[in-house]
């Protein structure tokens, strides 16, 4: 028998790719699809499979892929967050020794190749900018439902209207200051949405996201930045003052830099125009804000300090 | 000294990631962005660069690469096929050692993030849906110039009109016959240039790309489906059909694989709603349609007969 | 004024990649290279930087950069974890508004290509096998100095001598009872190293990490398993057992499934001969175990509770 | 009815990954493995397919995938050379409609676990170094057989011993000449087979395949280099002169630089011990080099003149 501790665990199947097609309008002419990724994650009473070989205790991985594809028969997909819902409070409700159970979600969307001389629609381009995702996350014990929204895969980029100047110089500072550069990043954001939110069965979760979405860009575009993390800090901020129901928002932009091509050796001025785009090393600017009296809860690589 | 034979053989700087800012407008307010992953390969004489290890003939892959960023400062990046054709007919003229020289491009497209509130707009989203190719390729020996445009990554699905059915069953086949299923593929397409148009410094590469882009949606979107091969040939002959200076389309077309998830098991009819979207193993359909009277020049996986 | 709160925030240059090569023996014939992906992450006192555009407070990324190559040259990389700690200490030491500083490294191992005819031995092929990694944070307000190594990407199987059987079977349960199955995944380990090896200068890291992946790939191999869960849980056991420096090991191991091809529609019998190995849905299988009395520290995806 | 021409096309399945375990010794305790990606390709009578939706000549690809799983069962699996061969010429000689059959295998190596306390052997590590590869081409009208052998992502370093300079200079040139640089590369290698060893049923390809790769590695190790022209050459060269059996050797090189960083700014010098390793943009060095007589075979990206 071991003698050391078995502590955090869970256990499911990820990345279920799932296709779901509803048909509506006259005869079922007009297609909509949801393109999603599901994994699924349960933590609960898993000692003795870990332990002894016994899996009484163990539903299969491959139990929570069929749930994932029964449900969305069952009761459609309106959102990645809503059947995320679904699906951890099934986990939780319907075995004992489940106590928690986490879904993540990843959705591809996609946009109408529209064809004028036919009523029905069921053609398809996938939109391919970026990856919608969900974390939600259900508890038992403690009742508590969480349910944090996000994207990555977001690039977005200003020509103009960015500096960077002002900073530390240490003994390996060689950085020349910059007084118009382009400011590039790939967003991953996350946010979490009110505990209201979650519970509320009507919430438009579509809708929300295509808000925070929207003002997290304009945002980007209408900052003049003197810094990735005030580019950053503003967008959240808009997040935050436009969306009563984001409590907390978490990016990860990488600063995808863009050198301007020194050209003076082939007699050519280069005025701002000609770029070289690098791919490592970058930039990492990663922070969280959140709305007054409200505990953080989104994940990020601080020390664990339970 | 080896007693085998040097055959064909090609270098030069790969990859050189470039954007190219455009000021347009009242104090260049009204920004543009080129996008481009520009690659080298120039061919000629370089025997004794192998074999003696003398470097007289070799013009560095550096300056291959000096010279991409150099020449979008002098005569900016009207299109990749135009930017391509300069290059290429640069090398080929700027060194007698160098016979041919081939130049490969991917664009990136972008679209705008619109600020209404200001009269700069500088503020881009990458589309991120496909990627825009183009090779060209000018002999100095023929003066012939190649150019062929393409596309990559263009994802695109039919939730219905699609059968296959009528096939060849041998010992090995245990597949069903299909009479409504789902028809994906992410589309790789590669189209040839009337030497008119590559000839033609008046070209709009840019128009004759949506166009044969907007044509193959279409043929894709329109087309009742018996195999993705007959789509294929629908996509290449409607191009042809509708975009004069194109001679040849050859397709890449993958299976992207949606099974239908069997629910019975759990009681549910799936009346073609939820599908499993696969990765691997995928069917691989190719084919290339030219204009009666035109040789086919772009690259296949055959037999190598030359 | 924004009136909203910034948490948890961090910024640093990631993705440095660097070659060290040292240089041994008898005119430094005996070459020695290291191989490593560095990234910086620092944590301070950087309201400023993000509320109002004053970078005074910020040390830029490129700094970090310069100093992650200047200190391979002043310090030499003695192991991920030695040039980890020394960079970690710098940054925290260097500026007063730093007060934490994570270090993050890959390294990419390399075997000789041995050359019989000459002294010199300069010549070396990737190994391409798992990614060996570190993680090293440095807090000045507590002292404390956390060490946390690891592997990924080291992908094993047994062909025979896994079951899994006696789950718990519910309406959406298909999955059959597996007597003798294929066990394979892709291992991804991190194991907290105690704070007295930490703070010894002398701590041989190269030497515990063979250790450490050597128990657990013997662990791996002689476990006759009846989940991947109780494979995961023996083999952090055994590291716990035989290396005393480390305190806590957590595992993330994907179940790459190999499924059984039926044969049986073309009169072949399949005796756990021929399998399809699939790519995704996976199960995913995550576990932490720690000595007793120790606060284990390696993050997980679960609730954040601080 | 379509105007223009179908060219070539070919379909099949691709990317079956299949694993086969061989079970020897004493009750079958040794185990074997090989691990391919197997894709199919089919050429011949496919108009009908492509034009009106008769697929009466069309075996699905599904049927051909089954047949790969099937086949492994059936004649197991020797080597990626023989297997494709054997599946090649079954395609071919199945249907009367199916002129020719193109195999692609990739194989991913595994090495073992050793359990010293067992005589049972089936635990297995990937190996995880460069994949190997093989293109098996059978046509019936010709009755040829082409059987092209390979590797990629084979990573190889020369930490001195190369130089460059000597080169052209032109308007853009800026490299400075180098007297001891780092040469790394990523190999991608073909080699086209003799047709006697493709006809001769007792080939050992697993132990050509040895030679081949040990002989480009020492090759690489061995040669003092002037550009990796020269080093591609003597590696082609070696292989030619030290294997019989091989007639045509292409290698696709891409320079992987590694640039010296300047810690002058730091008041330190870089004696050739610490470089930035770059992902992008690379040279890129591709050539063929086969036995005086012969005709080459393998594809190029040059121009298409059939």
């Amino acid at each position: 028998m071991s003698k050391h501790v078995l502590a955090q665990n869970q256990y499911g199947k990820a990345e279920n790719r799932i296709v779901k097609i509803t048909r509506k309008g006259e005869g079922g002419a007009w297609h909509e699809i949801r393109d999603l990724n599901v994994s699924v994650a349960l933590r609960g009473e898993y000692r003795d499979v870990h332990l002894t070989g016994d899996n009484a205790n163990c539903l299969p991985t491959d139990t929570t892929k069929n749930t994932v594809y029964a449900f969305a028969k069952e009761h459609g997909v309106d959102s990645p967050e809503a059947f995320g819902i679904l699906l951890a409070k099934h986990f939780v409700s319907s075995q004992a020794v489940i106590h928690e159970a986490q879904i993540r979600v990843e959705e591809f969307t996609w946009e109408r190749i529209p064809v004028a001389t036919r009523k029905e629609q069921h053609s398809f381009v996938r939109k391919g900018q970026e990856v919608r995702t969900a974390q939600i996350t259900y508890s038992q014990d403690t009742g508590r439902l969480q349910v944090i929204s996000g994207l990555k895969d977001l690039t977005v980029m200003n020509s103009t209207n960015s500096e960077f100047h002002g900073f530390i110089k240490d003994k390996y500072t060689t950085l020349q200051e910059a007084y118009d550069r382009i400011l590039a990043t790939k967003v991953t954001a996350r946010w979490a949405n009110a505990a209201s939110a979650a519970a509320d069965a009507g919430h438009d979760w579509d809708r929300s996201y295509e808000k925070v979405r929207r003002h997290m860009l304009e945002a980007f575009a209408e900052t003049y930045s003197y810094s990735l993390q005030q580019t950053l800090h503003a967008m959240a901020d808009r997040v935050l003052d436009h969306v009563a129901t984001v409590n907390e928002v978490r990016l990860n932009l990488p600063n995808k830099h863009h050198f301007l091509v020194d050209l003076e050796p082939f007699g050519l001025k280069n005025d701002n125009e000609v770029y070289f785009a690098a791919d490592r090393m970058y930039g990492l600017i990663e922070g969280t804000v959140h709305r007054d009296g409200v505990q953080p809860v989104i994940a990020t690589s601080d020390w664990i300090t339970a």
